[in-house]
C-alpha cells in the first residue's frame, strides 16, 4: 500500500536538517512511502541534494513563514498563512492522495490548525495520545498529553473514547483497561477535575473502567489507556523521560568510571528501551486522517520511527471513521 | 540538643510493626532522639519488647482510631478525635517539649489538622515541599505535591515563598532560583493557572524567579524550588519514582539474565540515588512545627531518613518563625 506523508519541516529544535536526514532514512526503510515536505523550498532542494534524498519520491511545498513557540497558536493559524505548519494542513485537508502528517511544531497551534482542517464535529475535540512503555511489555496509551491543559470533566470523558477506540482500532485491544491519573488509587482521591471525571467514566458502561491511578503506578501495566488533562500528562511524558535519561546517564557515567564493559552494553540495551525523543511522536486522535505531533527535541530517528506509526495506522485502518471517536 | 518527635503509627501501607522497626534503628543512629508514638498502646507496647525499644527513651500516647485513605478529610479530623493523627497534632500543638511530627497518614487529613491545630494565620497556607535529588547534585525543592490539589494563582506564589524560605533556612541557599513547573519553557505556555501565576512571580522582586520550566529538565538543576499546584507536584514526585524504580529493575533483570556482578554493583548503586520510598518525606511548610509526610509506603528506612530530616531542621532552627514564611 502506497503512502504519501506530508512533513513539516520546521518547528524542530535540531532545524530542517535533522528532518531531511531522517527522510532519507525513512526512504530506504521504507519502500512504499513517498513524502510530501513542506517549508523554505530553496533550502529544502539544497538539503535534498546534500542527503541524496531521491526526488522522485518527493514533493515540495514552498511555506516561507514559520509558527513558532513563542507564537500565540491561534493568532499564528490566523496570521501566518503561509507557515509551513498551516499549509501542510491545508494540503492534507484538500487533497485524497496524502495520508497522514508529521509536524513537530507549536502544540497548541497544531491543535488549533488541526480543529480548523481536520476537524469530525464539533462534539469531537482533538487529543494527543503518546504511547508510553508499559512495564508490562505492551503500550500505554496516554491521552491527553498536551493539546489541552485547561480540562473539563466531559473532555476528560471524550479522551477516554479516545484512547479506547484508538487501543482497538490500532493495536487489537478489544476493550482497553482505562485508569484515570490521580493522586491516589483511592475512589475519592484527586482535585476537583478528577472528582467530577470518575463518575462520568464509571457510569459509562462502554467503558472498562479501572479506577483511578497514581504517577506510581501509572506505567506498570494496570491500565491500557491513562486519562488525564493535557498539563498533568504533559508531566506524565516529561517526567518519565526526563528521569530514564537521567538513569541511564548514571549508568553511562559508572561505566566510564568503571571502565566496565558489561556496564556499557546495558546502557545501549536500556537506551533502546527509553530512548524516549527518537520515539514516534504523540498521536492527535480526533481529527480526520493521522497527525503525529513529533518531539520538539526529534531527531533523525523520530522521522522514521513516526513515519513507522503511520505505515501501521495505514494498514489497520485504524482511524478516522468519525462515528469510532465519538463518546 | 534534645530533640522529641511524634510519630503517628497508623496509616502506613506496611503496617506499625514497621514503624517500630524504624524507632528502633533510629534509635540506635541518634543518641539525641526521643519519640511519642501515638496509636494503639497495647499493639506498640508489644511491638517495641519485640524490637528491644528502650522504654527509657519512647513514650506512647494511646489513640485507638485510625484515618485511612478511604476517609474525607475534613469529616474524619473532626469525627475521629481518637484518631492518632488528630491526637498527634493536639499533642504537638500544646506541648512545648514536642519538636516535630512523622506521619504517614492521609495527606488531605494531615493538611486539615496541620490547619486545625499549628496554622500560623489565615493567610499561611501550608504546602507539602519535597526535596528530590537534582542532576547537578543538590536538591530541587518542588512545591506543592498534594496538599492542595485545587491551587490559585495566589496560592502557587505563596508556594514560592515557602520554598525560598525553607531553602535558605535548612540549606543556606541565600536566593533560590524559582522555577515554575509548565508544559513548555517559553513565557506564555501553560494552562490558566501556569500563566497567571507567571506575572506574580516576575512581579515579585524578593524572588528570584527563573521563568517556567518543563517536565523534561525540571530535576536537571536549573532551579532550586519548582512551583506547581499539588496534582501536577504528585506527578513530578511519583511518576521519578516510578520511571527510576522501574529502570533499576530493568537493570537488575540484565544483572541476572547476563550473571553480571559488576552490574549487580551498578544496581545498588543506582539504588542508593533513586530509593525514593526510603528517603525522608516532604516537608508541610507554612505550620508552627514541623510536620514530615511520609510516603504511604514508607518502611523502616523511611522513619530514619525523615528523623534525620527534623534533626537537621531542629540544627538549622531553620522554622518555623511565622514572619519569614508569609507571602
Amino acid at each position: 500500500m502506497k503512502v504519501t506523508v506530508v512533513i513539516d519541516t520546521k518547528g524542530t529544535d535540531k532545524g530542517v536538517e535533522t528532518v531531511i536526514k531522517g527522510v532519507s532514512m525513512a526512504l530506504q526503510k521504507f519502500s512504499d512511502v513517498n513524502y510530501l515536505l513542506v517549508g523554505d523550498k530553496k533550502c529544502i532542494r539544497e538539503l535534498c541534494m546534500a542527503y541524496a534524498v531521491p526526488f522522485a519520491r518527493i514533493d515540495i511545498l514552498d511555506a516561507p513563514q514559520e509558527i513558532t513557540n513563542y507564537d500565540n497558536p491561534l493568532e499564528a493559524v490566523l496570521q501566518k498563512r503561509d507557515s509551513s505548519m498551516v499549509r501542510a494542513l491545508e494540503a492534507l485537508s484538500e487533497r485524497e492522495d496524502l495520508f497522514g502528517l508529521l509536524s513537530a511544531g507549536n502544540t497548541g497551534a497544531l491543535l488549533v490548525s488541526a480543529m480548523r482542517y481536520l476537524r469530525i464535529d464539533a462534539g469531537c475535540r482533538p487529543a494527543l495520545a503518546a504511547l508510553l512503555p508499559s512495564e508490562s511489555g505492551g503500550f500505554v496509551c496516554v491521552v491527553d498529553t498536551g493539546a489541552n491543559v485547561d480540562s473539563t470533566p466531559q473532555m476528560l470523558h471524550h479522551f477516554a473514547h479516545l484512547g479506547s477506540a484508538f487501543m482497538k482500532e490500532a493495536y487489537g485491544i478489544e476493550k482497553a483497561r482505562i485508569g484515570l491519573l490521580s493522586v491516589g488509587a483511592e475512589k475519592g482521591k484527586g482535585n476537583k477535575l478528577v472528582k467530577e471525571t470518575y463518575p462520568l467514566l464509571e457510569g459509562d458502561a462502554s467503558l472498562r473502567f479501572v479506577g483511578n491511578v497514581e504517577g506510581t503506578s501509572a506505567l506498570s501495566g494496570v491500565c491500557d489507556v491513562l486519562v488525564c488533562d493535557g498539563f498533568a500528562g504533559n508531566q506524565v511524558l516529561k517526567m518519565t523521560e526526563g528521569a530514564a535519561k537521567r538513569v541511564i546517564k548514571d549508568v553511562i557515567r559508572y561505566a566510564k568510571k568503571n571502565q566496565s564493559e558489561e556496564v556499557a552494553a546495558l546502557a545501549k540495551h536500556l537506551f533502546s528501551i527509553y530512548d524516549m525523543e527518537s520515539r514516534g511522536g504523540a498521536n492527535l486522535l480526533g481529527v480526520r486522517k493521522p497527525v503525529i505531533k513529533m518531539h520538539g527535541s526529534a531527531n533523525e530517528k523520530t522521522v522514521v520511527n513516526s513515519t513507522e506509526m503511520l505505515i501501521h495506522i495505514a494498514k489497520h485502518k485504524a482511524i478516522f471513521d468519525a462515528e469510532k471517536y465519538k463518546s
